[in-house]
């Protein structure tokens, strides 16, 4: 594995792929894009990245696009950033970019992304992330980027690694503030916390982050959602501060009227990451004996949503 | 009191209070509609019920139309047929034409309404009575009556009375199939255990009946529902059916794709009946000590819809 000058492929390039692949490429990495209705644009006109850190544009010469992963190079690094409700293809999507000393680094959404890798892959080679960033594609190779950008990294088994540290210290050097944790469960929970309500209930009510946490309804709501999260990691022997719900939710009032993906991917009648981000989780809490009646009733509900997929 | 030629009259002439107070007048009673929008209208071309059992019209004299209760008269029997959600105005609208011996009857959603009528009038003039029908006022003073009819009443206080005998006896002489409960707060349950489901999941995830039943996680969400419903009335000794559950779920397998009424108030983006229907169960389950984390989170999601009218 060569992580000084690395092959990089991003499996999935759509506002998080495309964004997080195009600071690496801006910084003179090798990057290649597994996309898919996008892929004509980008390689006609490039990328095109308007953030609040300072617009870039990259060329077409910068970038590797590609629309079939069978002809995607051997990669040390893959990125995968696919939507969780794709992950039947990952297989198919990621293999052909796979050697024996691959780092595959999941910046999905939820709960269950490295388990899938791992069984696909292998444990060695996955490790996960936590993209905490405000993006959206407004049209082909047009990225905006509003908000936040830091990734938190960690190996799937086992604490900070050596080859954690090195991708860590790439995104650092790509204009990603990034750093290991610790415990990567421990950083999934933590973040679940926060998705668990608030791209629940934007999605289903359709309301943006202020009018959840903006009246003593909402508020009951995402409480009871974050307990059963803190109660579930718990039971898993994560212990998240006794503080983090005041904390999450003062935090949410900072960010305005913030429309989570979730909320977001109903309006634009795209399928919904209800497994990686609800169903994973209750199954977690089921199996640990843990009582979850408003994450199964969320859960439950958002499947039962028409434009779901799951029932068309 | 005179229930054998009573002056009748309807307080709220929508669907329910327009169809029956139509059916009553159709059958040579002396009607009397308080009604808001649809006033004119009626006042100049009468009511038109579309009926699956016959259509029929009253003309404009067969009928009294007011818009303002002072200009009702003292009425033997007042049947109360406003949206819940205009409650605190019962007083206001129903006291003018309340005397010392009138027999009061609503036929209001949900729970918590013949308590309001008892503390404005007294507990000894209040009956209750749930509506099995399906109504729709599809444009002023037209009426469109597609199944179902059938009135059960009660008492609000004690077993049945000569007097709901003779209400019942009223309304099947006025082609209204109704009968007469021992037990009213066990008809209110009963109704609820359909209501707090379908009304509910039907508006929240705009689903039809058909859509709530047709599907693994439809059916366990209803059947949570239905069950913490069972759980309060049985902590109020009121035991409803072992069977109610799958014999309510065939029941309504049978009706098709039906839209609640109250899924047709958020597609019309009225406000919701959220206390009578969700609110007053769920706070009887809590001073009762019954857990019922499903109607909880249904009713704290329902109260925070955009259309609700409770967080503007």
């Amino acid at each position: 594995m060569n992580l000084d000058d690395p092959v990089i492929a991003v499996i999935g390039a759509g506002a998080v792929g495309g964004y997080y692949g195009a600071r690496l490429a801006q910084h003179g990495h090798r990057v290649h894009l597994l996309m898919r209705s996008d892929a004509a644009a980008v390689r006609h006109s490039g990328l095109r990245i308007d953030s609040r850190d300072g617009n870039f544009s990259l060329s077409p010469s910068q970038i590797h696009v590609h629309d079939d992963p069978r002809s995607l190079p051997q990669a040390d690094l893959l990125l995968i950033a696919l939507k969780t409700t794709a992950n039947d293809r990952l297989g198919e999507l990621a293999g052909p970019a796979v050697k024996d000393d691959s780092a595959i680094l999941t910046l999905q959404n939820g709960l269950g992304n490295e388990q899938r890798l791992a069984e696909l892959f292998g444990e060695q080679r996955v490790l996960g992330g936590m993209a905490f960033v405000c993006l959206n594609r407004v049209a082909p190779g047009h990225i905006v980027h509003s908000d936040h950008g830091k990734i938190r990294l960690g190996e799937y088994l086992g604490g900070p690694s050596q080859r954690a540290r090195q991708i860590a210290a790439l995104f650092r050097g790509s204009s990603v503030p990034c750093d290991v944790v610790e415990n990567l469960a421990y950083g999934r929970w933590e973040k679940l916390v926060w998705n668990i309500p608030f791209n629940g209930l934007g999605a289903l009510l359709d309301l943006t982050t202020d009018r959840l946490v903006g009246n003593p309804d909402g508020l009951a709501l995402v409480t009871r959602l974050m307990q059963e999260a803190i109660d579930t990691a718990k039971a898993l022997h994560l212990q998240l501060p006794d503080n983090l719900i005041q904390k999450e939710i003062d935090y949410t009032r900072t960010m305005g009227g913030y429309r989570t993906s979730t909320q977001i991917d109903r309006q634009k009648n795209r399928p919904l990451e209800v497994e990686a981000i609800w169903g994973e989780p209750l199954r977690t809490a089921q199996r640990n004996g843990i009582a979850t009646p408003a994450l199964e009733t969320l859960y439950l509900m958002l499947k039962m949503l028409p434009n779901c997929g799951q029932y068309r």
